[in-house]
């Protein structure tokens, strides 16, 4: 289990049991580090947890990934659990952490900030906490930021990162050797896939240098797009927060004639905040997202629908993801020349245009289209008490793990449990939204919105679709 | 409508499986009813669901009760799997629906209501719901409400419940006498664990005389002590609603002179919301929950805890659940004579009082206390989106199953799944926080608070205490 | 007083009085109606009224237009005090009103509706009130809305207005025309300066016509440009809401490198909420407005005061009213080509263009500049307490007017009192801030942006400058 | 730093004009301190400034009393304008100011120290600004807090007093001694009507002692007792807050059969927010407040209203001030023996009890009765939009006239426009609603609850019944 000088693509650590049982366990300092000392847990002299007998995570617990499970089902894969343990392999002066938030906000950033520095600080004694200041750019700058229980008091309260922020600059060489030159060996990096992608080369370079540094993941995403985890810490918040624009848009819509309030909502490529905001709503009638195509003019197409709507109610709520309908925007795009091209890649602006064009110009019908982007509104609120509670036990699960000598790992809710995985289930693929699962049955039936599909496509794409992951059951059982 | 001779107390059915796996299944109509007639779903001809192939839960699925398991552990105690199913034996033209809701307000029992008859409504196309008015005792009065998706359609923008609600009223012969005369054959019971055993005895009662009629229950309880289930409906939004309150007590005592904060917080037997108030907030610095006995006077007491912290910080925020200490003020209102009985009831206007005799007379210190009691404003608010979500699962999944000939059983999210409970798993005993697990370690290392115990008080209580349910990873694994 | 052959534009009502009084009067129907019943105000048998000994106002009643006066100042304009007369008008069976609300939406609107509504029902027992439906256009449709108490108990919780509105539509002779027809008597005119114009016409050719119709207007305008009032009804809760755009826009800038957030706030003509909303946040450094003309490039312009904040600070906020720097705007337009034309209308996205160009171009400088339109979410929610309290009043003294026999006046707060206003005093031209006023100086004081103006430009426009109307102290004395 | 001979208490300076001018002045340091060096104003150069012509507030400005006024009114009692002056009586480097809170909390403290602190460092650029630490005791106390922008810079964002308060604690000879000590010469004093009268008396003895020291008072009372100003800041925020208990209370009390929400608000001698807050909801029932006696038995009683109200509406909404009915309650208690003395002085849990022990004692109807008391989380709310620009153009008025040499004055706003108002009209006399006013009348005519009133007790009360100051307009023209 030897030698700073590992393989350059470290293999998957894969444990079988009974019961086709498999667990994909995440590396440890120890799998390329001879001989490392190990150390009692401080926690056990702590009062707090001196009396709780089931404080420590027992070596051997794992969370499965799949468990809606018939009675002879195969176990499947298992994640290791996430918690303190007997044994930690940092003393606790020798530890040097950092933390560095990547991408764009998110609410909870500083919830995680100051619960790892909190962490660190009042169970393990831990004092040498750094902020590394703007992103991973941070880390070829002079300048850092000493975080303490003080400091961090009062930033939950707070939207943002503390931290700053910013996209990309990432140069794995220089922000490993920017690690090894501070004497830092426990790496927080919060971020979202390209981020946790950043983060797993940085542990494949330290690996390589053989360095005993922890290089740990925390998974954000405001669009909950990142895989195997229930759902990303700001979820919950941004979809209560986004009730705030549709309730908008729905008082709009129901003053003027023929009013359609049309809403913009985040998701990229996942249309999760736009699924559960209209789920949550009940006043919205059509939701698209990046996940389900559709199509504008002709019979099923969105016109259609809408009309249809408005000679029903007087007034209609639509809600688009802004990665929906990108192949759409495309082909029209393609079409025209390309004078407009800047604007029209708002795919939110563009319905807008079109409908306003194809009921005025068209249909000769007055309608009063109201347009609501409140992106920036939603990432920039202080996280909720859900979203608090959760970003609190995600950040202490972050530690235990580092302090017990893990690394290479993202911190990640599964299955109501928090586990410990390893960084290529993480980001080998995007979380996406099933559009032939009940989730999103329950919002066409909810809409009463038309599916845009033709039954016979559903069936062949449907032979190699994974399951999503699930957020208050959106699982599937799909044994073999 | 005749028995086949049901036993009195029925037997649960439990189905077990290799590798230990146990499923504690629900009774169905077609266990004490022969031939009962059975239709296809109207949901495949649904335009919503008809393109969703994984739509329809297969026979087998179920959910394990515990997940944290090791490579070998037994499977364990499974639940049904909650959805719709290919098969209903009930025909849509033929069922009468009633809903009742019992018990104190829960922020999204309207949600809940609404969607029961938006469920019925839209995915089964059952235009007969009633609502019964003013709980159990609703089923005597001659008027009922009726139900449809236009009256209910913006009921869950608003707090409490529309049917209106009350406590106790149950007389089970005269209960299903009611449901007999009335036609109704689908029963759906919103309520508390008093509640959800009344529907028991209810169940027993319709199988008892035979009758074809599903009995569901959907758990409601504010304070999160139904057993089994991950949490209740309307938690969420009650521990949000209550960081106003701590709000306001950590602003009152930060601005006197040894201020005092004290929040009571909903909690008869089970400290949940205070301790995730407490947890979600990061201001309070002492939780005192029913499930943990603590003590005033002497080392390791409250008072001494107090003064520590008004010397430290000048001030302090309490937060009490409403049953904690019981024993504490039992015993000292039996030692005191009864005229002030009533008031010591409420324990935390009882330790406000004793804290302020201390100090201003025991101590000569000046200390300004300010207690809070928002209880009705928490439970009176609407449920906040991710409860909003919630509540329409859980809605649709009880719907599901009693079209599906499912009855006695409880519908209830297990581990992020929509399951099916047998009552009797439901009313056995109520949750609790384990105060030896390590969310209340957790919860302690964050206010620093004492733990008002001696580490050898707990391995002795440890012997039978029973691992509590999860709630964002609150289990354990506890193999033999 | 005489007759129904009244002249086309009828001259104000103007009334002299010692030291320098003017009273401009309202119109009364008496003015051109000869010999008009009297009756008893109901209000005398009400038993909240009876015993109220000061309840009716007095016939002298006034409100001066300046109340900041030296002691040998003139005493100026007056407005006749709103409130209930003895004597009225209209027998309460008689009595057929309507309601119509026009232009854009305003927190207040259903608030406005409702007191109307229970206004003339509680107050004067009139039961025959109509909802015109759609704005001034709704006068030709066929259908309307009846409203009484019950139908409006519970709308004022809500944003929007249930009667609904539109812009223009306003056809004199068809509008009197169905107020004879239906035998309306009491017109209620809720709506902006446009709004109020119409009103203006519509009286004087009820008045031509020599028709029994009160016409009273209630001016709306979210913009508070309406002359004359204190502020306008759900100016108070726009501002409000502003906040959460603003706090917003100062997170995300805080959170990136030269993050600069930047939101666009209502005010076509005047930059009131812009204004308010800047002095309430106190996270500003630039506020734009209407009134103030500012430049982008060189010395004292908008870029350098950009680029001095960023490298002070790190980051900036900018407020745009929606109206500012269209004269910059349209020169700079008209210098390019037409093509995109339409996007540059929009200032606060047309600025955000010029300051990223500029940055990235010109200064090779990385800025992240953050955009934010919430004027659909401020719009539409519902009137805070504030505001309710105010459209109260507001509807009342409309009522109690057009009881009284009063026509052609707009109901408004002059110095914290209700009054009645003549239509041509609100119509005659708009309220702006005055920037050589304090209350602009208070914000430059508190943003520290630069004038944009040279001292001796401000001597010579200051002449024939109106001083503003007060909105918490704004208003100067200007004697002679 | 000698006196002129003052004499022990100082007579109002009173300057009459023409028509009935009545100026009722404030004091200057320069009446009782000869030949005080005058400087020029340094806001002439401030470039925020230096472009407002009419900046500069006139030395002859004055603000009427009165303002609903005849024809041939006199003119009546006015104060001095408040606003800059083109001298001003202090260096800026020689000022040395002091800040101290006192009292209770309420919403709006912080952003007043707040801008207090920014006005004379932005404004006039002293830099020496004390905070006294926790109320008049902290004078005593060697240590004061130092206060500058930097501080100070977010604290409006939070709740309460960042300087803290308390009760009481007032020594004059000890606190004009510390001032005199520390060399402080502006001393800005925020309290309610207990704490101006101290500032009163600190005032009265710096003149004895000859001192050029200005005494500030700014009126805080979140009841709104205070008289002549038109509002207290705080009490839009306090209204608007109370609105949630009452939406609680609504919900509470429709939910449960022949449900009664009762709702505590503060309001120990006045009404005001008790009134506001009914006339903001529009679901309440019936308003207590200490201006109006009530009974609860026999016709026109309480206990006769509800019952009706029950029968009506099924439930019902009460709102108690917290002072009122302390008649009725005093008579009650020395009619009882005194054992339960304590808890009966809460008049609202007083009528609670006394509300169902006569429903369910007399009446035998089970009653559902939730009583709500959110005193605290009112008081500890930050102030919201509105309270944030009143208080900060009350503490720039406040800062104005102490640097232009004015004292023993409070700043309040007057029909809209900032003004000095001497102490003595301050301290005279509390605020209280009148209930011969029509905004009472209103009140009662919105809830329909009985005026507990006999008309003949109305007449003769009135004969010396001082009109109230305006809030919205709730004057009088008292012309004699």
């Amino acid at each position: 289990m030897a030698s700073s000088a590992s393989p350059e693509t470290p293999k998957p650590k894969i444990i079988t049991g009974p019961g086709g049982y498999v667990l994909e366990d995440v590396p440890h300092l120890s799998d390329y580090i001879p001989d490392l000392p190990v150390y009692t847990n401080p926690l056990q002299d702590n009062p707090a947890y001196s009396v709780v007998k089931q404080y420590f995570v027992h070596v051997d617990d794992t969370v499965p990934q799949k468990i809606v499970v018939h009675k002879d089902s195969p176990r499947g894969v298992h994640f290791r659990r996430a918690g303190p343990r007997q044994k930690v392999y940092f003393h606790s002066d020798d530890v040097r952490a950092c933390i560095v938030t990547c991408g764009g906000l998110c609410p909870g950033l500083n919830t995680v900030i100051r619960e790892i520095v909190c962490g660190l600080y009042h169970m393990y004694g831990v004092k040498k906490v750094l902020g590394i200041d703007g992103g991973y750019r941070g880390f070829y700058a002079k300048n850092t930021v000493h975080l303490d229980p003080k400091v961090v008091n009062d930033i939950h309260k707070r939207g943002g990162t503390v931290l700053g922020t910013s996209r990309g600059g990432h140069d794995t060489t220089k922000i490993v050797d920017s690690i090894y030159d501070r004497g830092i060996n426990q790496v927080y990096i919060i971020g979202g896939d390209g981020t946790q992608r950043g983060a797993s080369v940085i542990f494949e370079e330290v690996r390589r240098r053989g360095l005993k540094v922890s290089v740990v993941g925390i998974p954000k995403t405001i669009d909950n797009d990142v895989p195997v985890i229930d759902r990303s810490f700001g979820f919950d918040t941004a979809v209560e927060e986004a009730q705030r624009a549709i309730n908008a848009a729905h008082v709009e819509s129901e003053s003027f004639e023929n009013g359609i309030g049309l809403v913009k909502l985040m998701g990229r490529y996942s249309g999760f905040i736009a699924m559960y905001a209209t789920l949550a709503s009940r006043d919205v009638d059509c939701c698209l997202i990046p996940e389900s195509p559709f199509y504008l003019e002709g019979p099923g197409g969105l016109f259609e629908y809408i009309e249809r709507r408005l000679k029903e109610n007087g007034h209609m709520v639509l809600v688009i993801a802004e990665g929906a309908g990108q192949e759409l925007l495309a082909e029209e795009t393609t079409q025209k020349d390309a004078s407009g091209n800047k604007l029209l890649q708002d795919v939110a602006l563009w319905v807008s245009q079109r409908i306003k064009d194809h009921f005025s110009k068209e249909r000769k019908m007055t309608i009063n289209l109201k347009y609501i982007d409140p992106t920036y509104m939603i990432r920039a609120v202080p996280s909720n008490a859900s979203d608090n509670v959760y970003c609190t036990l995600l950040a202490q699960s972050a530690v235990h793990g580092a302090m017990a000598g893990y690394t290479g790992y993202t911190s990640g809710l599964v299955n109501g449990r928090q586990t410990y995985i390893p960084f290529y289930r993480i980001t080998e693929k995007q979380n996406h939204v099933v559009i032939t699962d009940r989730m999103w049955a329950r919002l066409l039936s909810s809409t009463n919105q038309p599916s845009f599909l033709h039954p016979k496509d559903i069936i062949e794409d449907k032979v190699d679709e994974e399951p999503s992951t699930p957020l208050l059951d959106n699982g599937n059982c799909t044994p073999k």
